[in-house]
């Protein structure tokens, strides 16, 4: 058969889903979205279904510009942040200079580049997990790097992220906010001085919607506007007529939002702290997860006891310096307490 | 600015949408939803939406597979027909021989080709807007072919379809039955002998749920695999858990969509038959729509007439073989009296 394309299947993550267990390998938010978000369900009309859905999405750019101070072309609305930076690496990173991110980060990068056959270069991060701000600053054709950073949680200040946008003023620096709600210092404040920067956030994590598909860009509309091009020329209707409507709720309840990270926060802060007094030790996390190890205990088999015990983390054999670290998703309180106990229960049994 | 995608914008049509409007431009279905899907959005739970949406689309899958008699390994779920095609396109059109298809027909194949740099070639439509099989025996990376094709209406019987699939064993042939359900002969029966056949179905024109993006791929679940590679390392969670369900409710809830599908294709072929009562003429359609015409006429005067009567139907400055044509969706028996009487008035008071 002509014209079959090789391609090394990526296999997505297991999504197991029974209602004993304590889900908290994917970063889903642990709360509800909104009433709002409830209600405008409750009061949608079916029969809508039938027309096609918004092709630009202005009710959705229009609230998200009313909550950042931006006209709604800075805005791109895609099917999740996934689409939307799949859309930004065709528009953006079409240089025969390697596009540069962090050896250790979202993983879908690196699919990207492999799919549109962009050349790249992973910058490995420093001893401490860290992204090394000055290692951008040689020969690229763009430079993707995700704030806070996953599966490590680490921040960085804004300072250094417009250091970044200032030394790369040639090339498209994505900014990837997919956490930045747990982290509240976003670059946006940045889009004025720098056209160079794109922002991408999503209604995944903070809003509870990751079942719904929405994520946009932010950034400056001449370079929007390509990213947006590339949206028509592939699939212009990416998000549907309910997936818009509720996205437009979720911004319009930004009280209840506030309210539900902020536990999140103070749940992971807690439990970040509570496992120190059985020998874990975390990152410095300001997403909706920790990164923790242990250091006489084996990360791998502790993801098997845990599965037993109907608790779902995220292990990643095939990042090698990641190989005895767990990445634990916030869940509630109620639900972080159980697993701080089980984690207690496991060191304290048989394990050291 | 470097790595920017230098691409002419493809502008969309326009979706006018106002309550007086008969809205006949964009070949939606003019009947509500199944009851089936009525019912299974009201009783869906919100909360559910804190949740990735399924990452495999089983449920779907396997209602598809039910009513198809296959297995679900033969199914590509995406986020409408336009994204599965995509997928299609950047999975089996690798080729540095033309795809092939024909000029006049849905316009986004050329779009898709020049964004992913697929070479190809348009091949015309012959003198009553027939798709010339023959044609199809040269040289190629690929085919892909509509059937019904769009916006001509017309259907090729399933023989024609076999001897393209025949003379072609080395390529995948694509036939994209957007609006099959109206023509009630698809080429599935033709899937067990010839592995090259990759069919395209959709949930937004007989099922009526044009606002829900959903869309599927049928074919030898050895190049569906492919395609479903590509779905994993561009956006893998596309489509979203409501409409996933929604769907499955649609596939589920057969007997509605056959009655309304009959009441479209009763008053199509009623409506087609009467405007020749006053001069016009219709090909004949096996879809939700017709490409219609008159001799002493003129389509784009018309067009604009039928707008300021609240009519909205699609006219195609840019096919120059259609500039005296205009494509009409159709809508209710009501609707559909209303614009023939209007036709009639037009016609006899003093356009000719």
């Amino acid at each position: 058969m002509k014209g079959l394309r090789k391609i090394t299947p990526y296999v997505p993550g297991e999504q197991p889903n029974y209602p004993a267990m304590i889900k908290l390998n994917t970063n889903e938010n642990p709360y509800p979205p909104a009433p709002k978000v409830a209600d405008t369900l409750k009061d949608f009309d079916v029969e809508q279904l039938k027309r096609y859905s918004s092709i630009d999405n202005l009710a959705l750019k229009n609230a998200l510009g009313a909550k950042h101070q931006l006209s709604p072309e800075h805005f791109l609305i895609g099917n999740g942040s996934d689409e939307v930076l799949a859309f930004c690496f065709l528009a953006f990173f079409n240089s025969s200079d390697p596009l540069l991110f962090p050896d250790i980060t979202y993983g879908f990068y690196k699919v990207w580049a492999d799919l549109f056959q962009v050349p790249f270069k992973e910058l490995p991060l420093n001893d401490q997990f860290e992204i090394v701000i000055d290692d951008y600053k040689q020969l690229n054709g763009g430079i993707i790097i995700a704030n806070p950073n996953a599966p490590t949680g680490l921040f960085k200040p804004l300072s250094e992220i417009e250091y970044l946008l200032k030394e790369n003023p040639e090339v498209i620096v994505i900014i990837d906010e997919a956490y930045i709600d747990f982290a509240r210092c976003s670059a946006v404040t940045l889009l004025d001085s720098y056209p160079n920067l794109i922002i991408i956030q999503t209604f995944s994590k903070s809003s509870s919607l990751a079942g719904l598909r929405v994520g946009y860009a932010i950034g400056n509309p001449d370079y929007i506007q390509i990213a947006e091009s590339i949206k028509s020329s592939f699939n212009p209707y990416s998000v549907d007529m309910l997936a818009e409507k509720l996205a437009v709720a979720a911004v319009e309840d930004s009280a209840y939002y506030k309210e539900i990270t902020q536990k999140i926060c103070t749940t992971r802060d807690w439990f970040s702290k509570n496992i120190t007094n059985f020998g874990f030790s975390t990152l410095v996390s300001k997403t909706n997860f920790v990164l923790l190890t242990h250091p006489n205990l084996n990360m791998n088999e502790l993801y098997h006891y845990l599965e037993t015990k109907d608790v779902f983390v995220r292990y990643f054999p095939k990042i090698e310096r990641l190989n005895n670290y767990l990445r634990v998703s916030i869940g509630t309180q109620v639900e972080m307490e159980k697993v701080s106990q089980l984690l207690h229960d496991y060191v304290i049994n048989d394990h050291e």
